[in-house]
């Protein structure tokens, strides 16, 4: 080895230092980038998983129950459902039934989830955002849009099958339902247009892997089970449609193995 | 001034050094710190305030237009809407009328909110998460959990009223809106529960400020100019729609001085 003259050397103890000084500067550096990463996660405002189980309460049926329990099963948070509560909607035992809990409930009504805090949150819409804002998984920007409307489409197609299918508690010519004509019609008129709009949304394939598109899912699904070829038409919609239904988690709810139990199917035929 | 024999000093220069090192060593961990954090903080998935104003395009009435517009002018965020967009609704100039946009429309329905980049965001309840998302006022935990149970309870009360009250475009015993005897029974019996179990809500002292609370308030102003009494039994509840419609940025939006322009009242008294 040779060292020439014009060769970089250590040729003073204050050399060596400054090297020393520089390299433990970059050491400090990264150690602090890293601490201080750390402490702004940790640190932000944090809306984000608590890991303690939220509680799902709601009647054995699918109606406004499979919704929030398939987002509840695809957040990947802790919860405990119906049947691991004990809660029997009609005629479970004393505190642990609708009749029971009722005038305590926000607004009266079933799905209800309790945070671990013991916080009721009711309406099934604000159960799937607040579901979706403990896991994180309420997407953002234009995917988080999507998910909105998709909720709030799902609820449209909703409030139209109440008015207009029978369930298996309320016939047509009863209550609020329309009579057959109007039946014939919710899927003949009233109901395409609302699946060609969701059609062309699906199509440009983004929004729909988020709680609002897991909730569309909960209600396309009952239309599916009155009439199976209602999303024939929809290509783009009925593939997703199928990704949705073959995936585990829903499998799982749909066998009545996830802590809800088993779901009754609500709305059926016109006989 | 006294040193005694025991009193530090600095005795050599290794200990001069190694104290300069600490010194460093909190210098340049605090930098990282700060850089750590500032990096955290730019590089985190972005979902807030994108300073470029969205497009909020609506019927020149309340109806479902006056709650998007008061949560943008709450927002805090640059927006532009129907007045000064150019956008009339019925009769507007090529491409600024609903009749040359609603084909394109994400589900052929006003309000429409379209993002600095070109997105639409469609369907009522969506608009207001979406902004309350941008603007990051949306709340945390249970306050976050409220808001979306008042715009949910909000979307209730709108369709009691679509149903049982006349509007300036459908009379009682028109399309979907029910006889005489309905609409008294909305306000006598139907709409009080619902006000019962807000007033509830709103005495507990959470979530009202929210862009949940701010849609509550278009809903229920609407009410009010109808049926001027129709909070005075619910004391919690009118004191928060006073000191709500006495906010400036509600007197702005009721003015017709937001960037929307006026609005005429929708729902009106049974004549």
């Amino acid at each position: 080895v040779v060292f020439t003259e014009s060769a970089p050397c250590l040729s003073s103890a204050e050399e060596a230092q400054t090297l020393k000084m520089s390299s433990d500067a970059l050491a400090y550096t990264v150690a602090g980038v890293a601490v201080g990463a750390a402490a702004a996660y940790l640190l932000a405002p944090s809306k984000r998983a608590k890991r303690e189980p939220f509680e799902l309460r709601y009647f054995p049926v699918m109606a406004k129950g499979l919704g929030p329990t398939l987002v509840a099963e695809f957040s990947g948070l802790p919860w405990v459902g119906n049947k691991d509560l004990g809660f029997i909607a009609r005629g479970g035992p004393p505190g642990n039934n609708f009749a029971d809990i009722k005038e305590n409930l926000p607004f009266g009504q079933l799905p209800l989830l309790t945070t671990a805090a013991g916080d009721m949150i009711a309406q099934t819409t604000a159960i799937v955002n607040y579901i979706g804002m403990l896991a994180g998984t309420e997407g953002s920007g234009l995917d988080y849009g999507i998910s909105q409307m998709l909720i709030a489409e799902a609820e449209d197609i909703y409030a139209m099958m109440a008015r207009n299918v029978p369930t298996i508690v309320a016939p047509l010519n009863q209550g609020i339902k329309g009579d057959k004509a109007a039946y014939d019609l919710f899927w003949s008129e009233k109901l395409p247009p609302h699946l060609a709009n969701l059609e062309r949304m699906c199509k440009a394939g983004r929004g729909f892997e988020t709680p609002g598109g897991v909730y569309l899912f909960s209600i396309l699904h009952q239309l599916c089970l009155v009439v199976p070829s209602v999303l024939s038409g929809s290509a783009a919609l009925s593939a997703w449609y199928k990704k949705t239904l073959n995936d585990p988690r829903t499998a799982k709810v749909l066998a009545g193995e996830s802590s809800m139990g088993a779901f009754k199917q609500y709305f059926i035929e016109e006989p």
